[in-house]
């Protein structure tokens, strides 16, 4: 949705004929406000936003800068849409002063909360870093190391520690799917690819077959597979659909003898998918 | 602020004395809902809460299961508190109907901007899986394959094209910032590690010196740092806090002498370090 390749720089008004500007502000990283402002955005298809996230926005002079920028953006075209995070009452106030049209995520639920839990949101808001902080950080750090140590089946140290192995043929999605899980969620996981070599047979690749009930397969539909390896390796038998048919079909088949559960990665995201393994897998609390 | 490495059996309600179950429901992932209702929760902290994330509520039937789930959690002890990214009206009806505090992070909003920008929200909401999609799919398998070549300075090749080489000595969060950088943006971005023998010149190692203004260092305090290198290696020089100092001391004169910007990781979590680089980088749209 985010175009992080195309800069656009500071102080830049994002607004061109017929769009309208949309801003993302944060007084911390600007994820959340990205995330759930786009996915508002998304259902006004008619609408062309130029997205722009300001994170760290946590001084009063920081907010009218931001609000300097947002009127500019006003003059230059259609009332701006801005969605916020911020969760200081004197930088809101500040921001809440901007031509445009001002989307409060945090402070209205706040109030919602404290209405029903008849408590009083604490003064000391936001990020708390303490021990488990660092723990969380250091399994996270530890979950990354795992999955690059054991991505496309490049070692069998510790795989008897793995929460998770995704199997599939190349370029069905492990790898990303991988990291993914590691990081988000710290779990170890590994990931075996499937390759002809492995076909012959009926069950499961040697290096994972004891680990079988902690296997996960990946597979896609013939078209997207050959779309992905032509990007790889163009006109070669291994995109080919012929090929990717096969090597579909075969890894299905295993999936099923071997009572892998499954999914088709080819309308997914990275985040849907690993929603689904956990789900699967019943590692999600 | 989730433990996934701690499974609660599905149909389990996770009310223990004195807690209250908080749910995060989502038609989709749930990462939105668990996210931001997290943050949320996090200014309650005399409160202990329970989390429990259900994704893929999408069905009139999964949504009445979240209802007795829910209901079983309320007869257990204290009223639940819901967050929910539900879409569909006839579903968040039917989740309305639980005997909790529900807070819509989606729907309330959804109105305000129908209200705002004069037009009515698509009924075709929620994922849109095209062509758009599926470039930032092969942009994120390629960043993130990209990462992996490149951890630890292990490959030079086509380091050209980095948008972001992270230098560091070793366990500063090189690896994972990296990798989170790849996967969530899809930029390419490699590591460098900062050992002893890239210390007795003034200059950067030579493998990441032509590309000086694409460096971005981290630091952090040295007794972080021996904290976290004594899980590695307890009791060595490597982890000592005199070792430490000094490696630290090193690369931060370093970064100041080729005026590479830098950032000390020891308070900051993957996602703030990632925003504070892009940033600084002039990556962010």
């Amino acid at each position: 949705m985010i175009d992080p390749r195309v800069p656009i720089a500071t102080g830049a008004v994002p607004t061109v004929s017929g769009r309208r500007a949309a801003y993302f502000v944060s007084d911390s990283t600007g994820i959340t406000a990205e995330t759930l402002g786009s996915a508002l955005l998304v259902n006004f298809p008619a609408i062309s936003f130029e997205h722009r996230t300001i994170p760290f926005v946590d001084t009063e002079a920081g907010a009218r800068d931001v609000v300097s920028e947002i009127d500019r953006a006003a003059d230059a075209g259609l009332a701006p849409v801005v969605f916020t995070t911020v969760k200081q009452a004197q930088l809101r106030a500040i921001l809440a002063e901007a031509r445009a049209v001002t989307i409060d995520l945090l402070a209205g639920h706040l109030t919602e909360l404290e209405e029903a839990l008849g408590a009083d949101a604490s003064e000391q808001m936001g990020q708390y870093h303490g021990v488990g902080d660092m723990q969380r950080y250091q399994a996270r750090m530890r979950a990354v190391e795992y999955a690059i140590e054991h991505d496309d089946g490049q070692s069998m140290r510790a795989l008897d520690i793995a929460d998770i192995i995704i199997v599939a043929p190349s370029r069905c999605g492990k790898t990303p799917t991988t990291m993914y899980l590691a990081l988000q969620y710290g779990l170890l996981v590994a990931n075996y690819p499937l390759t002809d070599d492995d076909f012959p047979t009926d069950s499961l690749p040697k290096m994972v077959a004891p680990y079988a009930e902690r296997c996960f397969g990946l597979t896609t539909t013939p078209l997207r597979l050959s779309q992905v390896r032509h990007e790889r390796r163009p006109s070669s038998r291994y995109s080919s659909l012929e090929q990717c048919t096969l090597e579909l079909r075969r890894a299905e088949d295993l999936y099923r003898r071997n009572r892998v559960p499954f999914l088709n990665s080819s309308t997914k995201s990275v985040e849907e998918m690993s929603a689904v393994i956990m789900q699967t897998m019943k590692l999600r609390a």
